[in-house]
């Protein structure tokens, strides 16, 4: 469990501990005869390992785990919320960035890994729909056979209807899109125990302009509108081949002029992963690599062999006229897998630097042209600060993370962390960027999204909030603050 | 004016004529002070030319036209009408097909004309930001030296607002995505004339998780929900090269096979257009063409030379193995051009297969893999009921049109035509689409859209809508069924 006093903006707040234990005492029978005596959990690993993600907010455990085996089971479960205003926090696999499903007001806590059916495959029509149990590596693992893949990688395993809800997205959004461009339906459980579906029951077209767009506002609404119990994904052909590479810049303008100029000439480039000099020296270290410590671009290609090449040819054009270094290649699956398992592991490869410490990633978005001068900036404070924050970002869409290493136990570091992650993300907003490309907002940028959108466009939003859960039941405190507050 | 009794669904709801303008006399003087004399405006002749779109939708003219010139004006005026309860229409180019823009219940329409400027394009980011009088053209015509293009292309030169309003695409949409993959983000006024972004003011990030997606949840509503006073666009590099081919089939099974064959090879199609028998003889006659008249694909491919070789050999390569003819080419612009005029004057095509007749173009989307059906069983129904229809479709997305030539005069055509397009919606519904994947839903498919979506999503529809909207300014009587029937 993790605990950073400072850095956690989160508290568990509940405001009389009588008053929800008495209401757990009148839902927990009902609990228990609509999913099974064994699937519903008072126990404190059990509920304590379901009140934290994998950021460092301050777990806040709900008051009760369930495990539904149905959206049935769901929409019930919800009911008796509902009557109760019992707060409902749903659980994919945990992988969150936020402090998304913390039980910030307690309740229960939905925990979807019972529902793990993969359902639906239409080979032809590139499309598929799975429950939430179901993960992004579950999912290519069902598919291995058929040509087909659902490429949208956050780097975690985790459950695609989380990824849904939190607008999850990855290395391969440059090539592939988000979750927002992927998602084709959803099947939601509203506060009340509705069940609808975003996109009209079973339907699966690749276009629509049929009414408001339910779809995408459920995809990335984080929980606090519904329960997500099934979702229907665009598929995509398994690329003939493919083939990744390393390039060394002395500068990160140079990486990210070169970036640009890929895009601008239409190269399909597949994953394009900017990581500066600390970044790099950090991956060498924990990988056993040995790449020039400077900044440095890992790229991938996907397509037809013909294709490869000459995608390969122009993108080292414009990086060699950019004074970039040779490609190193990793051409077979092996070794392309070692190149990206050192980029999958910056993460350790951060935590590495200073043994004993917790990792903490940031997750700011700005245009492609402000790159540069954010990046650098943001190395100038880091430095200022003394702080351990090495850069990892997903730089074909201008969207990139520090890794802050930090001792948990120093409150006066945390404090600095802070200042610094809040500084971080004005500096994106100051750039016509956003607080978040892929992260999303849970509790801790609660507050930055509010200068982010304005006091009307947050009024807007919690407008809808108020239409979908007037009793504010669904995962209470995330994305918008609360207003008693 | 189109008078097409029995296909109107839509009738002129003057509940009380002479409320209705004791409210205008007291607007007005207001609305020439916001936004002068000369750009209000009571003719007839105006009016009706605001009160209709290019479908065979009823003239409803607005009680009043007003011309504002700025995002400021636009609020005032909203405000005024607020106050008054007095209907909004938000008007583009009046190009949309589902009577959008009708005056249902009279009110007053905002003309976007006089908002025309193109607004901080940004090259290097690859977005530009437009107010509403600009049009796809327009905007593609000042793109011309850049290097860049927007290509969501729905055949119309309509107000690329508009085409945010009504989620347009077209037949670039297989490759570059709808409107709803395009738009970054928008400005918009609201039924109170309060003023938002739904990105946050002047952000342009190429990806966001910040919050619920309120750019997607305006694109396609229709001006239900406010009135779209600027637009962020995505912008692409203009390929290298361009090359358009024409394929015949012996079945309409052949041709979808191959659709279907071509995206799952991965070639990145940027047009693939199905015309059916009927449709290829009306262009032949209307073009001076020579076609096969056999089910048709009309392709575009665009790329790097080297990449459009192996683009269009793998192609070839499917369309053989699926009994396609050889390839007719059109290499040069002009040769191209000329190609997709025959496209896209298969409208005019359409109508000049019984002159002095009108045209209404149908919209349905299936999965690709029941194209084949849905499209056989349309030709028989056609052919049953004695109808001219010929189908034109953007098959890559599994969407299609019957351009519908009826006699106006001949009530009993029309209503055979009503019937007909309810039959084709529903047969898309049992098939897993929509009733709608590019016109939208307006006037003529708000049935139908309950029929898809279920009571509890249009419940949920009509939450948002009370919520942005409590007292139903804004567009009223479009998408969702008033309430009072």
């Amino acid at each position: 469990m993790t605990h950073c006093p400072s850095l956690c903006v989160s508290v568990c707040m509940y405001v009389s501990v009588s008053a929800q234990s008495a209401v757990l005492d009148s839902v927990l029978s009902t609990f228990r005869s609509i999913c099974g005596e064994d699937n519903v959990s008072l126990g404190e690993a059990v509920r304590e390992q379901h009140g934290k993600d994998e950021s460092v907010h301050r777990c806040c455990p709900p008051d009760v785990v369930v495990f539904p085996h149905c959206v049935e089971e769901v929409s019930a479960l919800a009911k008796v919320c509902h009557h109760h205003r019992f707060p409902i926090i749903p659980f994919g696999t945990g992988t969150g960035l936020e402090g998304g499903v913390g039980a910030v007001k307690g309740g229960v806590c939905f925990s979807l890994r019972n529902m793990d059916r993969v359902l639906d495959l239409h080979q032809e029509d590139f499309d598929v729909t799975v429950e939430p149990g179901v993960t992004r590596k579950a999912l290519n693992a069902y598919l291995r056979d058929t040509g087909l893949w659902f490429p949208v990688d956050p780097g975690a395993d985790a459950s695609l209807c989380g990824m849904a809800a939190t607008s999850a997205s990855g290395t391969n959004a440059v090539r592939y899109g988000t979750m927002r461009e992927n998602v084709i339906n959803l099947e939601v459980v509203l506060a009340d125990g509705t069940i609808i579906h975003t996109a009209g029951n079973g339907r699966r077209p690749r276009k629509t302009s049929a009414g408001y767009n339910l779809t995408n506002l459920f995809v990335g609404s984080e929980g606090t509108l519904g329960i997500i119990t099934k979702t229907t994904l665009r598929l995509y052909g398994i690329p003939e081949a493919m083939v990744s590479a390393v390039c060394s810049f002395p500068s990160i303008q140079d990486a990210v002029d070169s970036t640009v100029q890929i895009l601008q000439a239409g190269v399909p480039i597949a994953r394009i992963e900017f990581l500066d000099d600390v970044m790099i020296d950090a991956c060498n270290r924990f990988s056993g690599l040995s790449y020039p410590v400077t900044p440095t671009l890992f790229l991938e290609f996907h397509g037809s062999e013909q294709s490869l090449e000459e995608q390969v040819n122009t993108t080292e054009d414009i990086t060699h006229s950019n004074r970039g270094s040779d490609f190193q290649w990793a051409r077979d699956a092996e070794t392309r897998n070692q190149l990206w398992k050192a980029r999958h592991d910056a993460w350790y490869a951060a935590l590495a630097l200073r043994p004993g410490c917790k990792a903490y990633a940031t997750d700011v978005c700005v245009p492609l042209s402000r790159l540069p001068q954010i990046i650098v900036e943001t190395k100038e404070d880091l430095i200022e600060n003394r702080l351990t924050g090495p850069i990892a970002g997903h730089v074909g869409d201008g969207n990139f993370h520090c890794l802050m290493v930090v001792d948990p136990n120093n409150a006066e570091e945390l404090h600095r962390v802070h200042l610094f992650t809040d500084r971080l993300a004005r500096r994106a907003l100051a750039m016509d960027g956003t607080c978040t490309g892929e992260h999303g907002v849970g509790l801790g940028k609660r507050a930055l999204l509010c200068e982010e959108m304005g006091p009307m466009a947050i009024q807007v939003m919690q407008g809808l909030k108020d239409a979908l859960d007037p009793y504010n039941v669904m995962n209470p405190g995330k994305i918008l603050q609360p207003r008693e507050l």
